[in-house]
């Protein structure tokens, strides 16, 4: 039945030769590789309106300085990359490109902040793809946990069954991104510049922040607001990871795509945020920023309805890309015995189940913990991209400096500033956001690569005891075999036949609880059993178990076998509830015998009919 | 860790060989055996005053023909019970005189009626002895429930260490009892007949009936007044069942002590009613009538708390004898195939551990489900007790026709008359108080003999397909060894090792998922297995057990072998945690053949260090 049900939910299994490999032009990659990157547009003017109004009105005009100080690090982290690409043309995550470069440990740290960035991209593209959608229909704002948990879960069950990234139908919803957001932004500048830009309707003040507590304009304040509005830089690696999906030249055509991106990316997040600021549009609960934008650039219209649609649809396909990277990188770690080995097999359907299962539970788990507010998430999330950053660029300058390739000067000064801009960001991000969240994940890491340590070392050490040192195959195996009986009966007699084929020197041991009984079996057996010997063992107690541990323990210390078999006889009831009737002794043996060594424990099933 | 939590808990085992067998004086005997009869004059008057007040002051004048009619009730009862003690010197349960005297049907009607009353009197009884206990302190009133329900595991854990039924430190309290009722009664009688009696301080009419809704007093009410009154004669069958316990000659002394203890039953209720009565005492919440009686006659001094502490240790007494009932009774069904036979072992401290837990978990839920309030208890009580007292005497009628023994005329209508009055009785009960409760009794008598038959159905086919028809010891048993082999390591040759102990032709059988890994693994395996031949099976949806369950198959088609083994190199963790950094596949095979007729699975283990 359970099986079933996962026929039903995942579909048939699939071979293994049907794994795809498919090629994707440009424009297709671009849509499928940046997903992650351009939905941060949605959540990132708001992450720095929502710092800096804390300190009222007058702070707001920080708000171009610190969008273009994000635009110049993106421009510096998206060349560092194209580096990457260069360099690392069948795919370069920070984890492969760390340990590579910087050792074992730093590949680990960039492991384990690369698994805790997919799970929080999953929360807080979920969040704020059902703020997209609450912000369109307000009544469902209540409602907003359960729809992302009911949505992670749907996207995990479409992993399971094992999307084909196929290109065509990712493209869709990219370019109606694209399109709509890029309608938006040009007719809200028309509108600016033609004089027309009315005020957002609804400018309540933020319901996050009291209005009598003005906070004053320091520059900590601006560094968070910074801090904040680096989530615009999350998903940017992606192309940099996926260079095998592009047609040949891969490497150049990745380049290429990447500055695509870039280009696009930057258009959107410095229009949002100008057309945020010209429109005075300021963050409050129950409606996104972008929201508030479009029904006041447009109205409440059909057209609204795209970008809300647009936007709610590219947060859940860059919660889908993080369903492909963190059981990747996972079956990676796993494959290096970072990892419980179980995360390496594919399910049947060609995908990594485990890492699928494990994933959508992470992440539901945060959005129920942090109450589906994309907001509440955004500290832990910054702070694990930029780790991750930090240590691929730096292993990148290493690189250079081992390779000592043509053009590595260059291409190491240009890792080099990433390096140290992400490193600086990092130290920002980390001080700012520390008492926000930021401390959850700089605990999780030491202790993520603290376990990768443990199952690793217990990997090796499983290793080193089943390795084989000397061994001959032995001339003979000797064994002693014993069939437990308590009575003589078709099922007895079936266990019996097993036992002689298993050894010509069966014992049969009977524990006595009851004179008379004991009389009537000695009796039966030599009547049925066909000359086996009978041993009978007394026990005061009533126990069965133990006056048997204590006839093998005899065995054991007198013969000299290698082995002691006993052979417990079973009946299999034909309905489940049949086996409430009948005494569990052939568990219990089992399990008293489970960790004695050179003991084998073996049952000879009888199925009954009724 | 649990072993010892158990110990901690019954003790050291027992030897079947320390079983007790003690005879015990009259005066003892009485003391062990009719705490549960002389236990319930705490509540019987109460139930009887409950009914008639609904009716109003006017009614309570019946009260004393109630009493009377259930005293002649309880002569009748036990003069028929005497009978039995003739007739079944070795303890005769209205299980074994139904069964014997009116077939099985009436023996397991009879037998679902004394299981509900064991489990009524723990509830009830312990029900009561907690009101008697908050009845002196008011403010542990609000914990009745948790109250009851830690004592019946405190007597259930008493049990399972098995109490000698020590004759001397269970009179203590029943003559504790029955000295302080005395005391009470004659205190009480002569302050009426000075003319001293009070009126009882608090004469709050009762809270479970509006005092605005007075009903009319109709002949229902008295009867159902009349019904609650029952309860009295419950227990009064205790002495019958244990006759062993006397001493010679048993029967002589078994009959004059009932007389005894139905002479101070008797005095006892009738005197708790008519004082009650001469006081104007009415039942209330929070405190129960004899709390009430024993205030108003003798204050609320040293003497009051000794009746209460009395109260609530004889009820604790009445409690405990079904917990030797109970098990008992179970263990005699088990017996006879009714019960699941786990039922008939005697656990480590020689008790029936099983049945012990069983009525505790029952009795318990029983205090949870209605509150820990006897009165809404009662109902279901009486119907149980009063079916075993018809099926009884019915059966004891027979018994003298049978028999036709000396005297059995005489015999045959002291039981006719003791069954019929008690089947007209039941019938009253079973009217008035169906929509109170009983009618819970009357659906589960019918569901415990469908079951009881049902497993005794299943024991009978159980033995039928167990039974040795044309069986010879065959000259030869085949089997096909196949040793389940993914890698070569110490884990693997150990198993190896075995299967070659077990069968001179083993062959290896491995599941090939790469072609690579498969060409290393013939190497190796030429190598190190001595010339065992390796089969490869290919796998195109990466499943293990699927093409070893197609190449079992195959094998049982084609060699007509008797079995086949499949031997799984297992290893085992030091540490549990470790389980889950390995694939489960050897569990997984197991369950995929668990159902599976000639098929043996072996784990052979390996024991890893760290």
């Amino acid at each position: 039945m359970l099986q079933s049900l996962k026929r039903l939910l995942v579909g048939e299994p699939k071979a293994t030769a049907e794994a795809p490999h498919e090629r994707l032009s440009n424009p297709v990659a671009l849509a499928v590789l940046s997903s992650d990157a351009l939905s941060s547009v949605a959540y990132a003017t708001e992450e720095i309106l929502l710092v800096l109004v804390l300190a009222g009105a007058a702070a707001l005009t920080w708000t171009s300085a610190i969008a273009g100080a994000i635009a110049l690090l993106y421009v510096i982290v998206t060349a560092s990359y194209r580096q990457t690409i260069q360099a690392y043309p069948t795919g370069g995550g920070a984890y492969s490109v760390s340990k590579d470069n910087l050792g074992i440990r730093a590949g680990l740290v960039a492991g384990s902040a690369l698994l805790i960035d997919y799970v929080l991209t999953v929360s807080v593209s979920v969040a704020a793809g059902v703020a997209a959608i609450t912000s369109a229909f307000p009544d469902l704002y209540e409602h907003r946990v359960i729809l992302g948990v009911v949505t992670v879960a749907a996207i995990a069950v479409v992993n399971l069954r094992g999307v084909r990234e196929s290109g065509r139908l990712f493209a869709i919803p990219t370019y109606l991104f694209i399109v709509s957001f890029l309608g938006l932004i040009v007719l809200g500048l028309g509108r600016v510049l033609y004089g027309e830009a009315p005020i957002a309707p609804a400018l309540a003040p933020p319901a996050v922040v009291p209005t009598a507590a003005v906070a004053a304009v320091t520059p900590l304040l601006i560094l968070r607001a910074f801090s904040s509005g680096c989530v615009a830089l999350t998903g940017v690696e992606a192309i940099s990871n996926g260079v095998l999906v592009f047609r040949k030249p891969e490497a150049e055509n990745a380049k290429q795509t990447m500055a695509w991106m870039a280009a696009i990316m930057l258009t959107f997040f410095i229009g949002i945020t100008f057309l945020a600021r010209q429109y005075e549009i300021l963050p409050r609960e129950g409606e996104t920023v972008v929201s508030q934008l479009a029904r006041t650039i447009v109205g409440t219209g059909l057209f609204y309805y795209v970008v809300q649609a647009a936007t709610a649809l590219i947060l859940l396909l860059a919660a889908n890309t993080s369903f492909a990277d963190f059981p990747r990188l996972s079956s990676l770690l796993a494959a290096d015995r970072f990892l419980p080995r179980q995360f390496v097999n594919r399910g049947d359907r060609l995908v990594f189940s485990n890492g699928i299962i494990i994933l959508a539970f992470l992440a539901s788990s945060l959005l129920v913990l942090f109450g589906g507010d994309t907001h509440a998430l955004i500290p832990l999330y910054a702070v694990g991209v930029f780790i991750s950053f930090t240590l691929s660029q730096g292993g990148m300058v290493l690189h250079h400096f081992h390779l000592r390739e043509p053009g590595w000067r260059r291409g190491a000064l240009i890792n080099g500033t990433g390096a140290l801009t992400t490193g600086i960001v990092l130290a920002v991000i980390a001080g700012t956001k520390f008492v926000h969240g930021a401390w959850m994940v700089v605990i999780t890491i030491p202790i993520l690569v603290a376990m990768f340590t443990a199952i690793n070392r217990h990997y090796r050490q499983v290793g080193e005891q089943l390795r084989i040192k000397h061994f001959a195959v032995p001339d003979k195996v000797t064994h002693a075999v014993l069939l437990l009986v308590s009575d003589v009966h078709m099922g007895v007699l079936n266990a019996l036949n097993y036992a002689r084929a298993i050894s010509p020197a069966v014992e049969a041991v009977y524990v006595s609880l009851d004179e008379e009984a004991t009389k009537q079996m000695r009796l039966r057996w030599g009547l049925w059993s066909g000359g086996v010997p009978l041993v009978v063992l007394d026990s005061p107690y009533r126990s069965v178990v133990q006056p048997l541990i204590e006839y093998v323990d005899k065995i054991q210390a007198e013969r000299g076998v290698d082995f002691v078999t006993i052979v417990l006889p079973e009946f299999v009831p034909a309905r489940w509830w049949h086996t409430l009737l009948h005494n569990q002794t052939a568990f219990w043996i089992r399990a008293n015998f489970l960790f004695r060594k050179w003991t084998v424990v073996i049952n000879v099933r009888f199925h009954l009919e009724t």
